[in-house]
C-alpha cells in the first residue's frame, strides 16, 4: 500500500524549496517542446506517489499509468498521437488510463483496508459494498474513469512542476492505436497523456482566460 | 481576463506560509463533517481564480462555476445529493459544471485573444480554428468536458488546503436534480461538487491507497 508517512522530497530538482503552489499554478505552461534532460528516478517516484494519493469515490483509485521512456516506445506513442513532437522529446511520457473494471475486482479489498485503518466497521461492510456497487451501476463508466483519472493525473502534473520540472497535458492522440500499441485492455480507456521533463526556452505564453465573472455564478447559473 | 500577475495571497488563513504541496496532498481528507466558520471572501476569490488557471485543450475552458453559500440554497442541494450532511454544513459548495456547447460560442474569441498574447499568428487562425472543431467534433462530449473541468477543480481542491481549509470532492448527486434545482441548462453537465471550510474533528482516517507497483506500470500495459 502507498504509505501517507512517505518521506516525500521537500526540494526542487535545482535544491530550492518546492515551489508554493500559487506559483506552480501561475508558471505552468503546456510546454511545447522538450529538453532530452532526464527526470530523476527517485523525483519520479514522488510525482507519481502523490497521485496516487488523489482521492476518489469510495477510494476506488481506477487509474492506472504507464510509464513511456524508452525511446523506441515514445516513438511509438508519438506515432498514435498526431505525431507531436513533445511525445518523443520528453523523457517521460505517462499514459494516463481508467479502467472501468477494475471495481469489480478491487471493491472488497479496498473496504477491507479502509476498515484496517479505521474507516468503517466490519458490521457495515456488506451495506458499505452494496451501496457502492448500487451508486457504480448508476454512473456513466467512461465518464467516471475521466472524473477520476484526471484528478490524480492533476496531482501529478502540478507535483511535477512543483519540484521544478515542466509539464504538458495532452488529449490529442487515437485512443484505438495507443491501445494497440501498449496493450491496453478493451475495457480501459486512455484518458489523457502527461509529458514531464524541462522546456525548451522559450515556453509558451500565456494565451490568457475568462473573467471570473463569466464563469463562476452566485447561487444560480448566469446569475453573476 | 483572469490576470496571470494577479497578487495571489500567499499565506493561509492563520497566517503561516501556504502548506507546501507535498503536506496538502498528504494531509486532504475529503472531510465528512463541516463547521459553520466561513471562507473569507478574498480567500474564496484566489481559491476560484487559481482554479481559472488550468490548463484545457485549445484553451477552451469549458468549465463553469456556481458558488452556493446561501444556506435555503445549501438545503436545496443537499436535498439533490441524497441528503449528505456536509453539503449543508460547509459554509460554500461549488457546483463545478461542464458546458458542451461553450466551445462553439467562445472559440473565436480565445483564438483572437490568444494572438493578442503572442499564441498563434493573425495568419493561422482560421486554420487553428478549423483544427479545434474538427477535433472537437470527433470527441465524446461528455467525457471532454469532465476531463477538463476536473483539473479546474482540482486546483481548486489543493488551493483550499493549501490556504488551510479543508475540502469535500462529491460525485453523489442526482445530476437532474441539480440542474433543475439551479437553473443549469440541457446540454450542460454537472461534473462534481466542492464543499470547502473547516472539518469538524476528528477529520476522516486515510483509508490507504494500492501499491505503486500495481497501478504504475512500465512501456506497456501490465508491466511492472
Amino acid at each position: 500500500m502507498v504509505d501517507i508517512n512517505y518521506p516525500f522530497r521537500t526540494t526542487q530538482i535545482n535544491g530550492e524549496p518546492l515551489k508554493p503552489l500559487t506559483e506552480v499554478i501561475r508558471q505552468r505552461r503546456a510546454t511545447l517542446h522538450f529538453t532530452p534532460e532526464p527526470v530523476p528516478r527517485d523525483v519520479l517516484e514522488n510525482i507519481l506517489r502523490l497521485g496516487l494519493l488523489a482521492p476518489s469515490g469510495y477510494n476506488l483509485q481506477p487509474w492506472r499509468f504507464i510509464l513511456v521512456e524508452d525511446e523506441a516506445h515514445r516513438r511509438k506513442l508519438q506515432a498514435a498521437a498526431f505525431n507531436q513532437a513533445k511525445v518523443a522529446e520528453a523523457p517521460v511520457v505517462i499514459i494516463a488510463c481508467g479502467d472501468k473494471q477494475a471495481y469489480r475486482r478491487d471493491l472488497d479489498e479496498i473496504i477491507e483496508e479502509g476498515i484496517r485503518r479505521g474507516v468503517g466497521t466490519p458490521e457495515a461492510k456488506e451495506k458499505a459494498k452494496q451501496a457502492a456497487l448500487q451508486f457504480l451501476d448508476s454512473q456513466e463508466m467512461n465518464v467516471w474513469v475521466h472524473r477520476h483519472t484526471m484528478i490524480a493525473v492533476t496531482h501529478m502534473m502540478l507535483a511535477a512542476e512543483a519540484y521544478g520540472f515542466d509539464t504538458a497535458p495532452m488529449e490529442g492522440f487515437e485512443e484505438d492505436k495507443v491501445k494497440q500499441a501498449f496493450d491496453i485492455p478493451e475495457s480501459v480507456r486512455v484518458v489523457c497523456l502527461l509529458a514531464i521533463g524541462h522546456a525548451r526556452m522559450p515556453d509558451k505564453k500565456f494565451p490568457g482566460r475568462h473573467d471570473l465573472k463569466r464563469v463562476v455564478f452566485h447561487e444560480q447559473w448566469g446569475r453573476s
